[in-house]
């Protein structure tokens, strides 16, 4: 079956959060806050508040929502308006540097989309910021379900008109592709070995993984492609 | 309140439908059949085909659906493939000549996308191969409520994150804007007189319509935006 759209995860795949989370906090007058280590603790309540979403325990919420929430526990001693200016640092995140010249290649052969859990809103802000030059928005917030659940996958090819393996994920989290495999998609692994900084470290894909396609960039995917 | 999206009709409004429709049909060995007669006829099956879907008499059908049981009407002499190539007619639409320097130059400034009745892997397929650079793909199928539905018009400005104030409702059709106004966007109209032929004619807006703007095409759009 001939892939027709790429779909792609953002944050950590296409943009590097860490970087813009850390350059809009330092951007604020609050020297005692150490900023590195906020965006990965922010990050780190992104999964578990998104649970709480798909379990049912909160209703429908988008992730400026859920990221205002985790904020409000973390750095409790911040201003409305600076909270207000960090959630917005999500729709600011710079792309990393092969992102947009790699999707403008592929949007030449494929339909291109991001398919995330940010909200369409956020998606757009970053896109016109960044020039990422998508096709169309597919979000969880189109089905109001946040990977991995399989509705959020099976939204793309159904959006689409297309058999779910006309369409391929392309991420840098395993989990991401393995829920992307198990509803019928294809898959394409991009390495991202700075998504947690300088000291930070993703696992390596190995054969039992059973990718598609494993790439260094999204430029590389698109020699591949 | 200033306007940060521009929403499109589509169908007459960006592209020819008629046009496509007779271009389409007339590539077929039927020369028994009057094609702009017949494009004119199916057009018109579209609202009240649509007002079915409204009023809940058929359950949510989109478009080509919606093409299919009506041009199953109109021709039945056609075979099965036949009918499967005109329906898809209406995602090879062209652009009217002024389409897309006219969303280019109002992309730069606004964020820009179709609000259509047609679905998403139609408006897909019709922005790839004609160029439209949309920056998301808005429609009808998102919220499965066809315009002139009030809900359809208010999940443009939901989506986006904006208020109904700034969203602006790009028609070369009345009853769009006055539905789109009603829910309180704002509005512009585009004069499309050859929308119906050369024989055509549109009724054209008065004072009372309260647009607005109006305009003689997008890029006449952008040159007073």
């Amino acid at each position: 079956m001939t892939v027709r759209a790429l779909i792609f995860d953002v944050f950590g795949t296409v943009v590097d959060w860490r970087g813009g989370v850390i350059r809009d906090g330092e951007s604020l007058s609050r020297p005692d806050i150490d900023w590195p280590a906020f965006a990965d603790r922010w990050r780190g309540a992104y999964r578990p508040s998104m649970d709480r979403v798909r379990s049912g325990e909160l209703p429908w919420t988008n992730l400026d929502g859920l990221h205002r929430a985790s904020l409000d526990e973390l750095l409790p001693q911040l201003s409305e308006d600076e909270r207000t200016f960090l959630v917005g640092a999500w729709h600011r995140l710079d792309p990393w540097p092969d992102s947009v010249a790699g999707l403008t290649r592929l949007k030449q052969r494929f339909t291109i989309s991001p398919l995330s859990n940010g909200h369409v809103a956020l998606l757009v802000d970053m896109a016109k910021r960044a020039g990422l030059p998508w096709d169309l928005v597919l979000s969880a917030e189109l089905v109001r379900a946040y990977k991995p659940d399989p509705a959020t996958y099976l939204s793309a090819p159904a959006f689409l008109g297309l058999e779910p393996g006309e369409v391929m994920m392309v991420a840098a989290h395993l989990d991401d592709l393995m829920a992307a495999r198990a509803a019928g998609l294809r898959t394409a692994y991009i390495r991202r070995p700075h998504e947690w900084g300088p000291d930070g470290s993703a696992p390596e894909p190995g054969p039992d993984d059973k990718l598609d396609h494993v790439a260094d960039s999204i430029t590389a995917l698109a020699d591949i492609l």
